[in-house]
């Protein structure tokens, strides 16, 4: 269960690349691995998460991305997060019980959890999942507008360990920084808490988040690190123009160009990376020839 | 792909028997299937839904219960609808591609259409299932509350057989009446159109419904029979005592007892038919014991 | 608080007439009680609701308006209701006061009701109005999509006459037919239930309802009382004729023009009636030049 | 139309005191404008406005509270910004034309803005308010959870004051940090972006605020102050901790005690200040006794 190196800094929610018939296609992996690492000075990663459209991948393929991550990725990332959510329990803990990643993520639906009260059910669940492996770092993925499980992450922390030991930190999705600065006062030292809304890091930032994870980290990421350094160094003015740079560009595409899902985001990618991402799987449509033409002109002009 | 009588009446929300570690339990579906057409007069099924825990299931406990409905209702039910949603793209064509399904049902989250248009993303995602089964009758399950896919249903169902050849019909489980008066009103000759919120079956009726899907059908389906028959004798006085009748007990459960899921359903199941549902799987937790005993002293006094 | 003649049938949600400078315009209101009683057979109004611009209009001028339909109906008109909430607590008291109304129907929002329990404070805020006129026949207006008051109407209804003696009936304008339904089978003798919602206006008849308060009986009142006859005779087919009816011609304007307000409300009821509406008070804009147009086109050719 | 000093630092959302039978009490605003500048060290109020009661008030009792503030803080309060929305278009105006007012902000709800597109309506209406007072600065209210009104505030400043020459500002109540970064970065020099959510200040502040509007201020003042001063002389580690100071008393409140409303404002206002803030007016209830034992409890530890 250790973690030699404490998670701290960027963390890429990976886009999953297909071939254009759309079978999932590991043979880029190396690749992208590397793109991260020497392009974009990003060091972890989050496998499987809605980025990389794990709702939309069966079991088998979710664990052979999960290992061409963990192999390609070796002594090169620091850290490989494999999120275990979105299937029935009994696959989520399949998947868990392979023991192949080194760290593991759960989020889970509202709807599965109608059980009263909230949160009891809510460890019930993390803990049947977690204790099929036993020494694997666990992190909660709180996303409460995917998932709409509206609950204070601070309560869920407390006493957490005792009824999952492998518990090591949350994905916090949400912009309640309030619950986040929170979780920092009490549990910086204990837990990891990554941040997971790209475009306020900042603000996560000075309630004392130590690292984030997103999808605009893929090919923000260099710029995303020179805020982080800025901030380091207590250069607020650095740190503010840093994170209104790449957010304005991510307006312009979202708000221009008429939704900013994964399959713009697998355009944007192989734009920027030069890493043929193919096109996203169904119920996602392919972005329209327009928003390509008008995405790489604008990043061509950045 | 005869459909060689028309589905009409009511369809039961099957629960997932389990046994007492949590595994399915397809032993007690023969006795099952004689409770619901000797006891209750309902000799439809809608398989693998919310109420049968689909979410919970793994994609071969799924096969096996279709199968075992298919198997034991030989000869006694009319339909057996399965329902074939809440699983990656992949799984869910797997489980379509084995044809042991006579009708197919098919609901879709919000958050896997987050293309533009909307309703062009969900027929693809309909046809691509679908077209796996050329000769299965096919289902859309319409519930906005639990998907959030928020279209009007009369313009999904305008051009869709040639779309879809195999499509036949759509479970409705939605307040909007509007919407559904005006599918009966074109297009009742030619698909099925189901009603799935028990409590306001009465108002659907009066619109055009010509069948009902729900999980009070399970253990109130008699009663339920009598308000159709009621109905369609015109005697409008009776078939409101009906509904409000059961609905009253409904409330009693539900509001004074604090939450009525899942869990609370297997209970009311279990003392109502003699047949052991056995507990929820995790996420959600066993109904409390305080809701068991007000539950059955209720059920005795009626 | 003699209420000779129990309130049925349809009750026009009345629209503001305003001259071209925006000033309400008191003049034509005797034609549009004409219009009502001999064209559309209509014969009660609720005034001053959000049809009639409630919102935009001064405490000074929600007077004239109830004054001007109060004396213009006389001898005409069975009931006219009017509305007096969407004010602040003394200007609601002030205008009750002054009984000159017959009748009185009150709204809150749910953001001035933040006290905790929920029904305790709408009690408390109704008693409190009520009470300012102890001889008038008093309603509470039930309106969740707007208001964000979600209780349920039977628990409200449960010994209310204790607290405020005035009580009188219940305009509800919800989807929820459940608590209609159950509101109509335990207090159709003793209060009036008014159903809000036109569109489904079939389904509140066939559990119980036995009057409707809405803005298309303006101008499909007419239309709405044949259905309301079919239904008394129990010719469900030609009731469910005219509900599909009506609604096709409001979805092609709703759907097909883009958003159908009281400002496209307006010009329709302009059209239909010849009596001139006149423009919407800010901030409402006016009817496009296109809506105006299709509408037009539309109702000719109905 | 002179702004001697621009706006920067805290604003109190000051409480309206009342006798104990439920009248508005202006005899002890010069006491509250004292304890506000000389024990919390805030010069500015913002008057009317939610935690004022404004929707409980009448137009009448509105102009009366304004020229109290106006009158008993001259020479000692900054800035005295009245807040006239909440109220019909014809009162508004009224309000606004009596020009007492050194600085106006208006509120509007979405369901006064049924209009397409949601913007130009919203432009039409703060423009005719603000015409009234063509000499005085003018402010937007956004506060989305409350209004409804879901649009970018950057996009609302693009061009605005060839609408509206005396706009000066928005006072920003969402957590929606990127639309409030960018107004930042594009309007800091021409506007005074206020933020409105308490909690969340710190992040606020590292993304540009140079001010801030809310309750909290009448009594946390004074610490508010420190957070605000180590941030501009950069020591992040003691801003933050004064972040999440105040917040836990806030928490304990708000969790504990059930419900943070007005009416337990102004009991902890009570108990801070020793003014007496009377009860809160119908619909709001009184805070229960335990309420206020236990916060009373709770600020004398602190």
């Amino acid at each position: 269960m250790a973690s030699p190196k404490k998670l701290q800094g960027l963390v890429a929610a990976t886009i999953t690349p297909m071939t254009s018939d759309g079978k999932i296609n590991c043979s880029v992996i190396e690749q992208y691995v590397d793109y991260l690492v020497i392009n974009q000075g990003v060091k972890n990663v989050f496998v499987n998460g809605t980025t990389g459209e794990g709702l939309s991948l069966s079991t088998e393929e979710r664990k052979q991305l999960a290992e061409a991550w963990v192999t390609k990725g070796k002594d090169k990332l620091d850290h490989v997060i494999i999120h275990v959510g979105a299937l029935s329990l009994p696959e989520t803990k399949e998947l868990v019980r392979e023991r192949i990643f080194p760290f593991l993520c759960l989020s889970i639906k509202y709807d599965c959890l109608l059980s009263l009260p909230l949160s009891d059910a809510l460890v019930a669940f993390l803990q049947e999942v977690a204790s099929e492996a036993p020494d694997t770092p666990f992190y909660y993925y709180h996303i409460p507008p995917l998932t709409g499980v509206k609950i204070r992450v601070e309560e869920l922390l407390d006493g957490i360990t005792e009824q999952i030991p492998t518990f090591q930190g949350v994905k916090f999705s949400d912009t309640d920084l309030l619950d986040f600065a929170q979780c920092v006062n009490k549990y910086q030292e204990k837990f990891v808490l990554l941040y997971g809304v790209d475009e306020q890091l900042l603000s996560a930032l000075v309630v004392g988040a130590s690292g984030a994870v997103g999808s605009t980290y893929n090919y923000l990421g260099k710029q995303y690190n020179v805020m982080l350094e800025a901030f380091a160094k207590q250069d607020l003015e650095l740190a503010q123009q840093c994170q209104v740079h790449p957010l304005h560009l991510l307006i312009i595409f979202s708000f221009v160009c008429l939704g900013f899902g994964v399959a713009q985001i697998k355009e944007v990618m192989t734009f920027a990376s030069g890493i043929v991402m193919g096109p996203p799987r169904l119920p996602l449509l392919r972005a329209s020839q327009d928003f390509i033409e008008k995405a790489n002109a604008k990043l061509k002009s950045v």
